[in-house]
């Protein structure tokens, strides 16, 4: 199963879109629909954060009146509508009403997104002009400009597309994500977006998208900062023709590596696309006690600012790597610890190996960065994806607001 | 009670020091040792982090070998003697003969402290001249460049002192502590070295120094990083001749304000000496459930690169600090909250109030910020003191080893 070229989030049977620029960013594209020609069965997932936005309270009550089934999507970048209190939540109402009205479906089924600057009320006179523009020019071929309409402080559009074969049939599943700071996964991160036109048991669909999100989007930090707009879904509109897929079955297991594969692929691009991001680093422990230990480690090291910035710098200063792995309050003895860095042991059985600081300089010189700590106390292991922490970080921090 | 002008930490009577260049470092002094003339009652705290530098592994047998008596500090920085296996520990115990021999105490009633980068190995040629020379030159005066000894990052010293009457007795109360990055306390942080001729109770003395240690170095933060070195100790010689301050007596609830007031005086002068530090800020949460929920928000904020990155541009992006709160895992409702910089509300009972940008960046101007944000849901509260994040802190931490 390969990714193939240049895929839209339209590409699966019965989904058309489009996207413009209605005003909530200065220039780019900033507004977009995503909708499927019948009802999809969906999964969705929204951020832990207890500062949730408008539209997520919004589309966690709608998801919950039509048994999780959805038929469109509307996203907005450029404003989160989060922190916005009572007036938020109506804004969002108002959305799904006027677009609604225009496409002639009901407004439970339609899920509002938004992304961007917190605490500002969105400016529904672009909202309602946009939803006016855009329901007129819904088609297959504009689905490929969402990719851009849902982005913030991306540098690169983020698609994905698989298809393959289940119960005879040709299926598509295709997916666009968007982050780039403000990134760990809790749940769910960020925006991700999923569309397929498998017909697919609808709790095995929930069951494998949650499988999924949980070992690619959830495994992912660039700031350790959950956000509170974070959400992740699937559409599934069954619009392929296939024998319902199902759990346990050949096309049940094609289905789930497939939407792993696309999955791991959208987390790892938000990675790769990081805010001032100069490095892609794996992190992975070996030989923890069990896989909480595991995960709590990976964090520890992937979002310790000590740790990002000896990468920005290549900086030989691994003693960090350890020490951040011991401050989480996993099980870990460093008495019986290796540490390695692209196959490079630093540090083996508890003692550090005599390596010069230009030999380890060299060692963290590459822009893709494996480090390996195995804690040699059990069987479980985690592999985190994360950046380094850079000038540039900073800057886009200090003033993206501005 | 005040802090008196040009404190040494061997004010208390009984107490010689001396410091020197031994060459761990490139030109500052980088090695001291604190006597007292006889052994004290000691209260001490070691990281939490589960990599633990060999002077400590070695600091803690031994304080259980004696009960918690000591008479001599010996301290150097420029090499945290941490992640060096098997050969650490036999540094540490090398060091401890060398001086028992040279000022002819038991060698358990010393203990060596060290800070410095993590890895390599000390260099024993050095610490045995070091040892040799300052053992000849302990002086009440020479302590005073002990503050100066135990630097790494740092760019000011931190020595303070107190003196007050106790049981009709003259007491003086010195500390001197270190610290600027990889700060995160964790039961004690950094290094934090008190010394006090206070004849007091030991049980008392380890109960209250546990107290200050835990409302003062366990609430603060640089870049959320427990370090392998952290030790944070206290050393009565009951030299002033006062009758033994016991618990609950008036004279126990002056020595706990006066320590109290020290440990957080020294605690709160490592933040303003924040690696690559701005801003001097003090995150208060109130009225949350409990003080677990409390201090889990305040850290939230606190260590959050994203509110850390707007506070240095003062980027009037709030919304950042309330979403920093919700994603902790505490009970926080956004609805109901309040948040107020510098007196001034932004955000209250659920609602944004109406403030542009130009207003909130005047407000967020001064070096000195006091962030409240209050819950309105229970009695609690927690305050923690902490930094900015510059561009200078990820200069200096991207090139610190070189």
């Amino acid at each position: 199963m390969n990714f193939y070229d240049n895929p839209k989030i339209t590409d699966p049977k019965g989904f058309t879109g489009a996207a413009m620029h209605a005003g909530f960013k200065r220039k780019r594209k900033d507004l977009c629909i995503i909708k499927s020609a019948v009802p999809a069965k969906c999964s969705a997932k929204f951020t832990t954060n207890a500062v949730k936005a408008a539209p997520l309270i919004v589309a966690m009550e709608n998801l919950r009146k039509t048994g999780n089934r959805l038929q469109t999507l509307i996203i907005n970048s450029g404003n989160a509508n989060a922190g916005t209190g009572q007036q938020g939540l109506n804004d969002v109402n108002e959305t799904l009403r006027l677009l609604a009205t225009q496409i002639n479906i009901p407004p439970e089924l339609i899920l509002a997104s938004s992304t961007g600057v917190i605490g500002h009320r969105l400016d529904m006179d672009k909202m309602r002009y946009g939803i006016e523009h855009l329901a007129r020019h819904l088609s297959v071929e504009g689905g490929a400009a969402c990719a851009e309409a849902i982005l913030t402080t991306d540098t690169v559009t983020k698609s994905f597309g698989l298809k393959f074969t289940a119960n005879g049939k040709k299926i598509t599943l295709c997916g666009i994500t968007k982050g780039s700071g403000m990134i760990q996964p809790n749940m769910a991160t960020t925006l991700a977006f999923v569309t397929t036109d498998a017909d697919i048991d609808h709790d095995f669909l929930e069951k494998s998208f949650s499988a999924a999100v949980e070992h690619s989007y959830n495994m992912i930090t660039v700031d350790g900062h959950t956000s509170t707009n974070d959400t992740a879904l699937i559409m599934a509109n069954g619009l392929a023709g296939n024998p319902t897929i199902t759990a346990g079955s050949p096309s049940g297991a094609i289905f789930e590596k497939a939407l792993f594969m696309l999955m791991t692929e959208m987390a790892k691009s938000i990675v790769r696309d990081g805010e001032g991001a100069t490095k892609f680093v794996t992190i992975s422990i070996d030989g923890a006690d069990d896989f909480a230990d595991a995960r709590k480690m990976a964090f520890g090291i992937a979002n310790s600012m000590l740790v990002k910035a000896a990468l920005f710098g290549c900086d030989p200063n691994w003693g960090r790597i350890l020490s951040a792995a011991g401050m989480v309050f996993a099980h870990f003895d460093p008495a019986v610890a290796d540490l390695r860095i692209n196959g490079i042991y630093l540090y083996r059985h508890g003692e550090p190996l005599s390596l010069n600081n230009n030999e380890i300089e060299a060692m963290m010189a590459p822009v893709e960065l494996n480090i390996v700590l195995d804690c040699n106390l059990g069987e479980a292991s985690a592999v985190v994806y994360t950046t380094d922490l850079s000038y540039d970080y900073v800057k886009i921090n200090a003033q993206y607001h501005t």
